[in-house]
């Protein structure tokens, strides 16, 4: 009877451990992001850990150990990123990558790159507890300075500006000091952009910022593409006059017409089919007096999408009708283009399929989606095929403390991430 | 023959001076224009005379020997107003009085209060050269500092506030200060407040701020009423966002929601019949970013009509329809009013039957309508039947270099001056 029940649970054991799919740890995942969360932590019970911060630098270094301590080839290139090589089987395909970034905004939140980059080492426990070797080698990418101008990402995808060394952030570190102080290299950063081809694929887990999978009660959801956007500065001119002899028939109430033009930016985005969005943000009006009729308002305007071609129907709609409502208010109307575009970046299809398929062996709800935020990933894409998962953070707050993701969640993430690598390693 | 000629010629000039209106003299008040455009005069051909300034001074200085050459006895009261007396014939009547003012805004013009006073110096010549004695006393008023806050008419009024004379203007100097300077006394201010009764009437004439005369090509405008004004401030609260990821159904738009109501504060102004004025001239919208949803806008609104009512009904109508909007946007509203209350200020009716008669005899064109702005007779309403009376300013221009009113159209708005004194005269 002893023999027979051991049996029973060593084969029951054994079910579990080979014949179902790996998982990850949820807990273990969960302690990493509170632990990476130590560096920085304020007195205030929150963390401050802006890229090239003291806090940055330790955190980085505390990845390096963790993902040597995981087994991994582990070094920092020189654009401050860190890179783990795990070999595969077939020494000649070439590595999937995946990872995200773990610098954040001032007064931002745990989880936001956190939670990718901390899936990423989970991942790599995983395939060591269940020996899974890969025939592709696998690339760790932990990205350096992503909210400053996904600037590690920029610097492998080969297109970091020639300006953006110079760029201050709030630590008071220029990109270039910065890049120095994480153990970079500003004078070699052009030898780490990589080649098309030299990466068989990019995945990037993070929490989603739209607040839109926790309103749909979703699980998973499949990035299609990161938004482009186009900024303009909208002017408009009429003519500064006394608000209490000036009939409201002889009007030229430049902030009448900027107001009407944004009632009109809300109305036009929301017209036609899709996900795009269309943002007046800014307004300054002129003089600016509560006695006197603005002569002059300019508002800032924003339009964001995965297509270019949608961006410019709907920017052409809005120019049309300010143009009209401009001559219906005899003001002048300007638009003038600021030069902030950023092209979309379409997720590699393969890939897309690849996350849908393993969220569905998980029994995990998913979501195609377009990221409306910029991301590592957008410049990834622009060298190899790439794919985003996102997992729901609560009521769509990020870049605040008040970010949160549960732990279930951060760990359906991290199951589709290693699952998806497991998929492409069979499949490319 | 000849005695029959001039006998002719005798009986026709004592028409013209005695039997026909007597008139002003049109180039003799153009040319006081401009000699008190020498007054602040700058090497760029315009002229800058702030109260208090040393210009304000000489021109007041000038001003009172000009009043005391046409036989008046002059002083400069304790709040810096000069108070020319012209005799009556009859003891026991109260002064009818007349001026304006001749201090200017920064970078103004050579008309505005420089009208009415220099026009009531032309109808004293006048009345002077005709030998006409008045039944009461004419008591002409150049009062001070009416462009910083109407101080001389209010001190009259008896209600200038304490704190008033903290208050500094562009000279530098308080208006403490600026009343020593003009030859007034602080310590005795109070005791230039007049009693109801003291005066049998005050007019005013003035330009026309906002350029309905002109267009309508009409000669005098009649005041009805000084319009009086109520200001709010109006603050929108949602909730900042990532413009990126927050879709457009998920947005609480403070900006968009403000654009909304400045719409609705133009389209309910014009609902209602009438010459009320609703206003929005300032906005500040935070963070104001052109990525970011706006969170918090603040804006002015100002409402101005000759009846407190009319205020209080557009008012109510906006405060309705701004919840509506708020609460359809998912955006909270909160009207705070502020301390700058202006109560309507009614001018007198007979005053206003006198002064269209007058122009009818003259064969004026005439109009009754309301000021939009403020002006002394605004306070002088409180102890005394008062009457404005507007004449045309070129484009509806004021308090601009630009401002321009014709020497026909000033001796115009000074014959009918005229005439409504001699007409009170008569009646009162």
């Amino acid at each position: 009877m002893l023999f027979k029940h051991s049996l029973v649970l060593f084969f029951l054991g054994y079910t579990l451990l080979h014949a179902q799919q790996p998982k990850v740890n949820q807990d273990r995942l969960e302690n990493r992001i509170l632990e990476l969360a130590q560096f920085g932590l304020q007195e205030n019970g929150e963390t401050e850990r802006v890229a090239f911060s003291d806090a940055d630098v330790a955190a980085q270094q505390w990845v390096v150990q963790t993902l040597k301590d995981l087994g991994l080839q582990v070094h920092i290139d020189f654009a401050g990123n860190v890179v783990g090589m795990r070999k595969g089987t077939d020494a000649t395909l070439k590595p999937i990558a995946f990872g995200s970034h773990i610098d954040r905004v001032p007064n931002g939140g745990n989880y936001d790159g956190c939670v990718g980059s901390m899936a990423s080492l989970e991942v790599l426990e995983v395939l060591n507890e269940h020996n899974i070797k890969t025939k592709h080698p696998l690339e760790v990418l932990i990205f350096s300075n992503e909210e400053g101008g996904v600037m590690g990402s920029r610097a492998l995808a080969g297109h970091l500006g020639k300006d953006a060394l110079k760029v201050t952030n709030s630590t008071g570190f220029t990109m270039g000091e910065g890049i120095m102080r994480l153990g970079g290299d500003t004078t070699r950063i052009a030898e780490v952009a990589r080649k098309k081809g030299d990466l068989a694929a990019f995945l990037e887990l993070h929490i989603e910022q739209g607040g839109i999978l926790e309103k749909e009660n979703l699980d998973i959801g499949i990035v299609e593409g990161i938004v482009g956007l186009k900024w303009w500065d909208v002017e408009f001119t009429g003519f500064a006059n006394h608000a209490g002899t000036t009939p409201m028939n002889a009007r030229q109430d430049a902030l009448l017409a900027a107001a009407k033009f944004i009632v009109a930016v809300n109305d036009i985005t929301n017209s036609f089919e899709g996900a795009q969005v269309g943002t007046v943000g800014k307004i300054k009006a002129e003089p600016g007096a509560p006695n006197v009729i603005p002569g002059k308002v300019v508002t800032s305007l924003e339009i964001r999408d995965l297509s270019s071609e949608v961006i410019e129907k709907v920017y052409r709609a809005i120019e049309e009708k300010g143009a009209q409502i401009a001559s219906a208010s005899n003001v002048q109307i300007e638009f003038r283009p600021l030069d902030t575009t950023a092209d979309p970046a379409i997720m590699d299809s393969t890939i897309q399929s690849e996350i849908e398929a393993s969220a569905e062996k998980l029994k995990l709800s998913t979501k195609r989606m377009p990221s409306g935020a910029g991301h590592d990933a957008q410049d990834m894409a622009m060298i190899t095929p790439t794919g985003m998962i996102f997992v729901p953070s609560k009521g769509g707050i990020s870049h605040s403390p008040k970010e949160f993701t549960t732990a279930e969640d951060m760990a359906n993430g991290a199951n589709v991430l290693l699952h998806t690598i497991l998929a492409l390693d069979k499949k490319l």
